[in-house]
This record gives C-alpha cells, structure tokens and sequence, in this order.
C-alpha cells in the first residue's frame, strides 16, 4: 500500500493534466451535433485504461459506445464493477460561465469544467487508483470490471443491452459508483439511496401556426395559456403533487430516517443563500432533507413557445411546449407516473386545444442496506484517506444504472461521492475541487485493498 | 377621373415590381440587428414618394425614422392625412415559409412576403394613388399629408413626439389608413372601432442559476411551474380574465351593434377550419364576432425559459418568462389594466421567487361615429372600385395611431382595409391579394375626388 500511495504523490500534477485534456472534449450526449466529441471522449477513456494496465475496448452501442475494461488476475478475491460515464449535461446558458465550459481552468484549488464533477472528474479518480496499483505492485488486491457509457445524461438507452448481452461477463460481487456528492466540506458520505426519475415532455397545440392576437384573440383558445394552466394544475397551494394516484405507492421515512436526517449538521442557511433565494420552498410538512432525498418532486425543466426574441410580438403560438422531471421515491413506478402525467394532463386539455406527450426515460429509485460489509469496507477507506469517518446520506439525484445493475446484475452498489452540493453540477461553472480528486483518488485505492477482506457471498 | 384610371391600368405592373423591392427590404423593427434594413425601407419609402410628386423627406427620431410627404395645393378643400408603416414583424418561424419572408413571391394571383399586407402593401396603394393624380392629372383634388412610419410593430414610440412637435403642420379634416382588411373576399368593409392593446412581459426569478432537478428538487420553489400557475391564474373555467378590475371600464355592447354583428355574413365554419382547431374558444356568453371585436382578452403571446433543447435536460431554471398582451375594448385604459396584471402576478408570486414586469406599450381602444360625411365618402369610393358597398364592421386589432390622432390632432381615421383575414399576418406566409391591390389603388384614387365634396367642419 505504501508503494500505491507513493505513487499516487508523484503522479498526482499528471493526473490533474490528464482530466483536463478529457474535460476539453465537448461531450455532450444530448445533442446530435456532437457526436464526434462524444466518441473522442470515449476514445480517450478507452487509452487511459489501457495505459493503466487494463484490457480495454470500445463496445459500439445504437448511440454513443460503452469503454469496457477489466482486470481479472485476483483469483478468489471479489470482483468490484466499477461505472461512470463520460458524457456530459449540454453547457448552456454559456454567458453565465466565467471561463468557457470545455476550457479547464483551475482557481482557487477547484478545476472549473462542464463535467469537472459529473462524472468525468470523480470517474477518473477509479481509473488512476488501479492504474497505481498496477503500476507500482503490479497487481491488484481485487478483480476489477470497468463500465464507462456516453449516455448517462440522456438516460444510458443502450446501457441495459450491454449488460443483459454481457450479463456473465460483467457478474460482480459489488458495484463502485462516484458520481454522487460528500455531505459537505470535509464531511465525507456513503450515499445508500437515490431518487428515481422520469423526464417527460408536453406539447399543447392548438391553430395550426402562429396567430395575430388582435384579429384572432378572444376566438381561439391559446395554448400557451393552455400549457401554463395545465402545469399549474400540477401542485395544490401546500406544494402537493396533483396528478391523481400520484403518492399511492410512495413508501413514508421512517422515524428512525427522520432522526437521522435532522441529526445531520446541515447548514440550511448556508444552503439557502448559496441559492441566491429569499426562502426555500416545496411540499409542506416534511425538512428540507427529507423533501429533497425522500420525498417525490414534479419540476418544469423548461418552458417554450411562441415569441421569445427582443421586443414585443402580438401573436397567439401556434404550440407550447414544457419539459418535465418527476424524482422519484421507493416504491413510485417510472412508467405509471408518467401514464398518470400524461392522463391528468390531457383530461384537462380544452376543446380546440391537443395535447402531444413523449415519455423520454425513467429509473426508480433505490436504498442500499446500510448493514452491508461492502458498506464497511468503503467507510474505512475512506476514512483512511479523509481522516474522518463518512455518513450516511441518500441522495435527491438518480443514477438509473443503480437500478439497473440490480436488476440485470443482482448487484448492489456502493455510491462513494467525492464532489459536493456547491459544485454546480449540471449548472454553469461547475467544478470539482482538486483536493477531493486526489483525496478521492486515495480513497479508491484503499477501497481495493478493504474489499479484498469481504467475504464473497 | 378617367385621366387616373386610364393611369392606374397602365403602371399596374410596374407598381407591383416597385412594392416587390419595398418587400425585399428586411425592415424588422423590433430586431436591432436589422436596423440597417429598417432604415433602408424608410429611405426607399422616401424616395417613392418623391417620384410620386410629393415633397418629402426623412424625419429623425430615437428611434427607426418617420418618413413625411405633402402636397398642399389644393387650396380650400378638406386636408388627407395618410398613415402606414414600412416596418414589419419578425418572420419567425422561418421553417414554415413556403418561399423567405424577403423574397416576394407571385403565386395564384397572391404576393408571398413579410410586410406584403402588412402594412407595406396596403400603404402603397395610397402613395400609388397619389402619384396616378399628380402625374396623369398634375393635382390633387384634396390636400394630402403623408406619414408612414417605422415602429408601427414595436408601439410606435416615437411617434407621439413628431406629432407633438408638428402639430399644426399635420392639422387635417380626416386621416386614412389601410391598415385592416376586408370583411370577406368581395365583402370591402369601413373598419369603425378596433381594440386596445397593453403589451407586458412578467418574467419569474428563482435561485441564482440553473440548478439540478434531482439534487434541488423539492427544496426550491421552480420558477417555471411558478410563472406557469400565474398564468394559469389569469382565467377561470368560462374564460374571463381574472384580473381585478379588468372588466370594471368595459363598454358593453348595445343590443343594435349586437344584432348587426350577427347579420353579418359571418362563414364560423370557415373561419375555424381554416385556423385548423377542432373548436373555437374565449370567454363564454358572447359569439366569435363580438369576443374578437368587442371583448377584452389576456393572450400570451410567447413562454420561455430553462432548457429547450433536443432531448431532456434535468434542472430546475433559474428564470421564466412570458409575454404577455391585453387587447382592450372601450373604456379599458392601458396603464390601468397594465398595473392591475402585474399586482395581481405578484401577489400569487411565492416567497422564494420574484417577479420582474415589464410594460412594453398601449393604447386604448377606438370606436368612429359611423353617420359621418367622411364615411360616406369613403363608401362611396370603395362602392366604385369594388363594385359592392362595404360594410361597417369592427377590428380586433389595435392601430395605436387611430388613438393619437385622435388626442393630439384631433382627427378621426377611416380604416379602409384592402386585406384579407387569411392573409396571415404577423403569422409565416403572409399575403396579399393582387387583385386587392389593384383595387385598394383604385378605392384611394376615388377616395381623394369623394373627399373634395366634404364640407369643411
């Protein structure tokens, strides 16, 4: 172990250059018009395997390709599958950077980048633990299997594939995921749950183009008010999702959850002025943990339609269109909420009005058993590398591949975050602190050498 | 008389290639970016007046400049002071164009083009009329003042200001304008009253910047749900405004204008299968013609904000913004119902957003006396050209100069529309017939003779 971190101190500069030679790779997932970015990354994540001393290749997939290595010389040892994601959340709105989103620029001991954090920077810190391992003892204390897919941010849609082709290939005894968060500075966390998720978007049309709103005004129903009413249909005044069934399957926190939540040292007016609000909001009658780990949501992710340039335009729009997120809790079911969205919505769509709804992915949410030795082992490596012990948290994100690798894998995942809240992940400027990268990236080091100790079940 | 009919059917052609190169000129007025354009139409629009025989030159303002011509030696008969604009409403979407908005197309006895009826086409008709006189004739047989100016479509800012300034030189007996349409193919119409009009924009703000919906969701209040449900305030279930006091100054109509508005040869049928919706719609209680004519509405005409692009993207927006316009009616006044929007926006604005609100202009609503002498005249002028008497019908839409003439000059204004409503404006494919053309040219050129016969007040 002395040699791995030995190794880590020296390399540690190369490390931060090699992250940001990926972190200049536009890598947006979502938009078609980087699909040549997208493969780059992958092309890149594949050499750095490689170099680490891996067997890796790309898999091609009907989207963006998977980077799949492995390190198989542990004999009886556990096997640790390890995923992250090489895509990234489209930048915009780029004039609220303060430098450019694929131009890495470090200030103040953080690396400021669209995908610093998410995921590229916190998948990283597995990629450079086994490649100090390899290289400095020349082996590693676990098997290990890595998954790196380009389609985390678009709802990883040919993930799935992959791992039910591959299904004996990539049997794990645990799955490792970074791409969650610490509690907050200095404050190290187990993350054992994570919200589901279903994206959706609505789109009421109604006169088959754009209409001058003084001729026509008054005569037809405009579906941008129409879009608007519909959505403020979807929350009561206590902040109460609307959508009939839609807490039917909703399992309530417990009291022993409740205590642990409030137990935490969560600074909620620092979290609110770090939001720039006069006064944080939600459903009524629950922390402001537990509405944001625990409890389900439905949010406009955008709103569009009609004129939107400088200047007044006297029309009626032809069409409005709205994004929309619900997060999730156990034991909520993506596809029902979304069926329930869709029925609620077009029940109340008015006559000379139709409503258009796509359903675009959906995962449901996830707890870990916090009693789990593979829990125990990530608590005391990362104690050794934090110098403090973590907690453990849920989280108000989803990583639909948790589920999946449930699924598909029989697979529970330990979810060892080493960004935080502030980072403004999917936001501008976000970033990623290099010290938690190098903390991180000893922390993963030491969890091999922790799991080796696990009894396989 | 015959001098300028034999005229008219002579330069017919030659008219058409000239409006042609007036609808080439991108003169989009409320986009900065086409100010250079802007002021290449008022320059064009100079240039044909002057060639028409008039004086005229262009008149600086803030703003986009007013181009002003006259011919004055008509001695004592009554004084014509005519009003258009050579400004034009941004073409989006360009998608749906069949052929560019700035490349005038000739299909099926229609010309294809942003501006064609809107107001560049009807326009001409008046300064092609007075060139036919002054050049077949050598006179006029009434006194004209010409002002067709650049920021109809932006609230004509600065027009007020130039009227102000010139007020006695722009003293007349009546103004013109051929802004409005027909009632129906081969149903001309002398427009008598036409709505008001306040134009707002209320953007919602929330957190400092875009922030991600499965971390956050749940804890912040969204301000795209937020401007959403305000929105969805603005009407209730029968499709009455919600404002307080939006109705209190509301003219109500009299039993005669509502006889007379249901003996028109109103085609509903029509009307509706040619805006392509299942079902008309507005406020209940009232029939398409008086709710399009005569009753006030709350239409939002564009919705914006978080993300828009392909795909999902799951954050909560920092902002949303909707613009907003109210036509009114009768004695609804602007600023009033203006203020009374933005209070009651934000008394339902929730702590944790704020309401930014934006005025961009009004005007109150107009109404003619229709046993005026001008009237007659100009029936009788349209019975000529057209071949059928006009019918006396209301507008929609808002003209704010009808307003200000009325203040400031003390004019009233006959709306002589030689378009159609299906000629789209402010929509993709804007139109205007030829033959109407032609005809509007006509109806003006009569129009100048009828006038002369008007007893001075």
């Amino acid at each position: 172990m002395q040699l791995v971190e030995q190794y880590l101190r020296d390399h540690a500069d190369r490390f931060v250059e090699e992250l940001k030679t990926l972190l200049r790779i536009a890598s947006i997932s979502a938009d078609s018009r980087f699909r040549g970015e997208t493969r780059q990354a992958a092309e890149f994540v594949c050499c750095q395997m490689q170099s680490a001393g891996l067997t890796a290749e790309l898999v091609e997939t009907a989207g963006h390709p998977i980077v799949y290595g492995e390190w198989l010389h542990a004999g009886d040892a556990p096997t640790a599958l390890i995923y992250g994601h090489y895509d990234v959340q489209p930048p915009d709105p780029l004039a609220d950077w303060v430098t450019p989103p694929f131009a890495p620029d470090v200030r103040d001991g953080y690396i400021y980048a669209r995908g610093a954090t998410d995921d590229k920077g916190q998948m990283f810190t597995h990629l450079k633990s086994v490649e100090a391992w390899l290289t400095s003892v020349g082996r590693l204390p676990v098997n290990v299997k890595v998954i790196i897919e380009g389609e985390e941010e678009v709802g990883s849609n040919h993930l799935e594939q992959f791992l039910t082709q591959h299904k004996a290939r990539l049997q794990a005894d645990v799955a490792v995921i970074s791409d969650t968060s610490q509690f907050a500075p200095g404050i190290p966390a187990i993350t054992y749950g994570l919200r589901g998720i279903v994206a959706c978007e609505a789109t009421v049309r109604g006169p088959r183009q754009d209409l001058h709103s003084g001729i026509f005004g008054g005569a037809v129903v405009n579906p941008a008010n129409t879009l608007a009413r519909l959505i403020g249909l979807l929350h009561d005044d206590r902040g109460r999702v609307q959508i009939p069934g839609f807490y039917d399957d909703v399992a309530e926190l417990t009291p022993i959850e409740r205590e642990g939540f409030a137990k935490l040292p969560f600074d909620e007016p620092g979290f609110q002025e770090n939001l720039g609000v006069a006064a944080l909001g939600g459903e009524q009658g629950y922390s402001t943990l537990e509405r944001r780990w625990a409890r389900p949501t439905c949010d406009v992710n955008g709103l569009g339609g009609g004129y939107q340039g400088e200047g007044p335009k006297t029309i009626i729009p032809a069409a409005a269109t709205a994004k929309i997120t619900c997060r999730l809790v156990p034991h909520q079911v993506p596809e029902t909420i979304a069926a329930s969205l869709k029925a609620y919505l077009a029940s109340h769509c008015p006559a000379g009005t139709t409503l258009e709804f796509t359903t675009w992915h959906g995962c449901p949410a996830f707890v870990f058993d916090p009693t789990s030795p593979f829990i125990n082992a990530a608590r005391a490596a990362i104690h050794e590398a934090f110098g403090v012990a973590p907690v453990l948290i849920r989280e108000g994100g989803s990583i639909p591949v948790v589920a999946t690798f449930r699924e598909q894998l029989r697979v529970d995942t330990l979810l060892l975050g080493w960004g935080q809240n502030t980072d403004n992940l999917h936001s501008p400027n976000e970033r990623f602190c290099l010290a938690d990268f190098h903390r991180g990236t000893r922390a993963s080091a030491h969890l091999w050498q922790q799991l080796a100790g696990v009894r396989r079940a």
